[in-house]
């Protein structure tokens, strides 16, 4: 069942696949929805291929289903496509990831639907939208992080091109469409009225450029990769301690005058080239050299209790291993454990929205096995119509 | 004046700075709301004096502020107290994303807020959260990127630390943080209660390190940084041709023994090492060779031609010049014009979520002048008090 949360009572039809659309349900899940995943026969969502395996499972599957109930329902098929039209009879919120046209292919379009539950709200997420002279391409997280340009932001000046290393073009596609339908919610309490929302990998990519698009219209310059870097704060960065990197970001004149009193270099504040934040951006190479020769002196893991005294904001380099155990990770209760098939649990990123109104549960129910959920969904239905 | 959308009615209280925050609000008003941006005197927000500008204003600024109200207030101040607490009483939702503390010391916390509005919504995003260990600590972006572990996945094996190239430790939590006010405006719909949202920076880190966490539970192995590699599925990234990068992404045997037939290499597809996502992932760096000795011998846009032809995802590395001209973007209305100081209009990013019942406006209101708004505010307070 549920966790209890706004969307307690709302019921989700998940027709969606592998990534993008699962993390938007999941995370309406996390906010008390129902989802109902329906999956096609024989196999199911993709992911459950896709490894990692634990005992026979994918834990790439686990990670984007916990709390979902799953049906398998061919929507070619006619004795299926009543049970999806009871069900959708049902439903608050239908979300799909096809590509445009599948759904109309399949006799469940956006008019058709709205035409027969009004009330229905529609979300599509798909690679390019459903609307211009790209929509019916073809998408993989890489192909919008490189069309979308955050790839050419990031990486080392000079070096081959590099991507954001996790899927953040499904991620904030899943993201903004988590928004669409709770906004699309809200409309809905107060006119009665559905929607279709849709959303595109590669508009959410154009969305998180951030001051990218505003740098080249100021200069004329097209913006690269800058490492560690940050286009206009200096210092902030990744900096090499006698031991490996820490971060460290002094984006103020009072924080970096407190940074080189801790490393024992007051005088670099009186220097012309490290006067104010736009002469230190100028010169940041020279003054990361400063700051490194410093550090030398010292293991990461000193400097950074130092630092944190001077109220410096500054941090380690995790690695996943060092996040799970995080105290401040593990307090806020962003690790959580779902039961799977070992019997041992497996720990999953919980819910990172804490409502004041709602409990944060430390465990979520466990992974649902392909069509486990039918006899029960079968039943329900049966149970109305009597 | 906001656009029209699900929001449309909505007045929110922004005593947002900088970045994550106003992001948030942002997409809050790109949806309908009334957002009222409270500017601490004499500077306003922070980001008014972040680079780069133009004509004097700061680019920066506006690519997350566009469409606001502008009114400068210092609460610590009689007077100005009063204005805001009128503000207040006519608000739906108050967004902050100061450190823990600040709202209660200056007597406008949560229970003080609640106890006299108990239809408010009150959202906090913060570094580290209202609770834990590290509450109170400072952080920037690239504090909780290296602490949140998507540091450790970003970047090229073996070389030194890569930052993602935007901001998404602010980025994602103020998109978590607009999936919070959204779905507690959708419970207050139903129940007229208020309620409180507290977001982390770090927390959204955990929530998007996706499949990586799975990944070391399944294998005991941390994970590293994979260049512009995926982890579990091969072919997939960036791969050179006789005039640079294009990206490709072939992620099960259908598409692969298509793309091997693009190269003039259908043989690929008998040999044991590539014989099945699994094996491919396992040879990634003989299959690579492969691949560019074969992408060697035409440009990257003959080659995009031919991919897309074929049906195989794949795209060029677009800079940020490239993206803002790209015929899809265009189409889906991602470019925006707002109106500025120097009467050109400045391009910004648009709304990535597309709804069938308003519309997607091609402008969007100016960039807010500081305490702009007031006289205009102040008459309309005065005016609903007559």
């Amino acid at each position: 069942m549920a966790a209890s949360g706004p969307l307690s009572g709302i019921v989700v039809l998940d027709l969606t696949r592998v990534l993008a659309g699962p993390y938007c349900t999941m995370i309406l899940c996390d906010l008390g929805a129902r989802v109902i995943k329906l999956e096609r026969p024989p196999g199911g969502d993709d992911a459950r291929r896709i490894g990692p395996f634990i005992a026979g499972e994918s834990a790439y599957f686990a990670s984007l289903n916990r709390g979902k109930e799953s049906i398998a329902l061919d929507l070619e098929s006619e004795p299926d496509r009543e049970i999806f039209e009871a069900l959708l009879s049902r439903a608050d919120v239908l979300v799909e990831n096809f590509r445009p046209g599948v759904m109309e292919r399949l006799g469940y379009g956006w008019d058709a639907l709205h035409a027969r539950h009004p009330r229905l709200i529609y979300a599509a997420t798909s690679g390019f939208g459903q609307t211009g002279p790209y929509a019916n391409r073809p998408a993989y997280d890489v192909v919008v992080q490189g069309m979308g340009g955050i790839m050419s932001l990031t990486g080392q000046p000079g070096d081959v091109p590099t991507r954001v290393g996790t899927s953040v073009g499904d991620l904030t596609a899943g993201l903004f469409t988590t928004i669409g339908v709770n906004a699309a919610l809200y409309h809905r309490a107060l006119t009665g009225e559905g929607q279709k929302i849709d959303v595109a990998m590669l508009d959410c990519q154009v969305a998180i450029l951030e001051n990218a698009i505003a740098r080249y219209q100021a200069t004329g310059e097209v913006p690269g990769p800058l490492g560690s870097r940050h286009p206009s704060i200096t210092p902030f960065g990744a900096f090499a301690t006698r031991d490996g990197f820490i971060v460290i970001a002094a984006g103020n004149d009072t924080l970096f005058g407190e940074l080189c009193r801790c490393l024992g270099r007051p005088e670099l504040v009186q220097r012309a080239e490290f006067s104010n934040n736009p002469a230190r951006t100028a010169h940041e190479a020279l003054l990361r050299e400063e700051i490194e020769a410093a550090l030398a002196r010292r293991d990461g893991a000193d400097w950074l209790a130092e630092l944190e005294r001077a109220g410096i904001p500054c941090g380690p380099i995790n690695d996943v291993a060092a996040v799970l155990s995080d105290p401040q990770v593990q307090a806020r209760n962003m690790v959580v454990r779902v039961e799977d098939a070992t019997g041992e649990g497996l720990e999953l990123a919980g819910n990172p929205i804490k409502l004041s109104a709602f409990p944060d549960p430390e465990t979520r129910p466990a992974i649902p096995a392909l069509d486990g959920a039918r006899q029960a969904l079968l039943a329900e239905l049966e149970q109305d119509e009597a």
